[in-house]
């Protein structure tokens, strides 16, 4: 018998009462994130979703996705679930993450969902999905695998 | 809201309707794993739970499970998962996978969780978890996202 | 005594002796590339080098370049090293990748060197460094492994 | 023109003069690795080669080195090559790997290389090459990009 996922059964709190707004922040921080047009659809203690519309600027040879951006979608997504457990003054970096592209970046949007499995004192792990908004339907596009570390932010 | 893994609400149809026979053939043909002291725990179709009990012989210097047999159990885990849907006279080989380990394998049983996440004609990709059993509670060792490549059986 | 890599001996033969004009074509056929305000700096068999010099566009909170930035130049400087080896009327899809980001994107460019490990028939494994140079100096930033997929040209 | 890699060019020193000796004790108190039939080769200030001649208990069902020995190399060379730069009183786990299986495990020995690109006080990056030893001849069998965390040793 298939047995549900146990990462899934975690339940995480958050240490910093304001931290949709801290992540909200750091999302708006970013100018790479506003010129891709990528947009905060969802932030919950160790979760987000991310939504990114499709424009031909950031398409490839088929008018498809560009790959660099669903594995920008991918690690930013995976960045804020991590940055929404943080304690107030940290901000968190990725040191690394692998990206599975499982079918072409089609459609109308791209969604990035990011969850942590893991919330270490210096290293958070996540999982994300990046799905593909075809005609409506979600299509799994992506998946990927990423450690952040925790640092003290720069004042 | 936190959303369901799109992943999860993947159905696969077995290609072969021996897999199950398939799998606990290859498995049993692998002696790597019977000197691990590996048990084939259930097989379904996109799944497969292994199970690895604690042996001195398996460890590190800490006396848990050595990251050799973690790494090991999740790479197979992930294989025979996408064996289980491989067509008659086909075989699987592991063409690239990564590890996450989230905490030390202590305890008296590894458990393995593979599952199958997209089955293309040539290339699977499959997402594995690594759970410790401890004091009879199953907590997150480690977590893995595997490629899968399949190829005609050698005679 | 550190030995060399083993890698590095390998040299490999184009299979289409159009091989710099073809890869160039697919390069400027990439919208995202262009946007990004990507250069190709050099291709040869197995092996490409791309330039992104800083834009504040591309810039994460601290005004260094995006990590999203750096894993599109490691992907594509990968995907090009590959792109040199295949024959006539074929394409190269990414399958997956992993980046490690060993250090900030700072300075006024950074430079993508990618180069192709193993070229088999279906699939193409390359690693691939991202520079950053600072001040005139390269300074690691981010190191990849790849793989790809030979698929046929979509007319 | 194809450019050397970088992280080839970096220097490490290492931080305890008895570095080579605490390196071989931490391999000797593994007893997984002496249960595979590992052996230390060398070991050099941020690298490390270690050999595992044949045997079929560590076969898969061609009679090749299983997937998981292979796996259980490349993470152990890197490991011990980041160990090469600890201060006294450190361990060093990992926190992750990835790798690439390009050729099957074949022959009379395997050969892992594990390089440091990056030591940091926390996190360690490095890169390991792993070699089939075919009738004397050195084949690329796989190649893997791993993160490691430096860790206060238990008492």
């Amino acid at each position: 018998m298939k047995q549900a996922r146990h990462s899934d059964s975690i339940v995480f709190e958050p240490r910093n009462p304001n931290y949709s707004k801290r992540v909200r922040e750091a999302f708006e921080g970013q100018p790479m994130l506003t010129s891709l047009g990528m947009v905060m659809a969802e932030i919950a203690p160790g979760y987000c979703e991310l939504h990114l519309p499709y424009r031909p600027e950031i398409s490839q040879n088929h008018g498809y996705f560009h790959g660099g951006a669903i594995a920008t979608l991918a690690d930013v997504s995976g960045g804020f679930a991590g940055w929404s457990l943080l304690p107030e003054g940290m901000w968190i970096v990725t040191v690394e993450y692998k990206t599975n592209i499982v079918a072409p970046g089609q459609g109308e949007m791209l969604i990035g969902r990011g969850r942590v499995i893991r919330s270490g004192r210096s290293l958070t792990t996540t999982e994300i999905e990046v799905l593909a908004l075809v005609e409506g339907e979600e299509q799994l596009c992506a998946t990927a695998l990423q450690t952040l570390m925790s640092v003290e932010a720069q004042s």
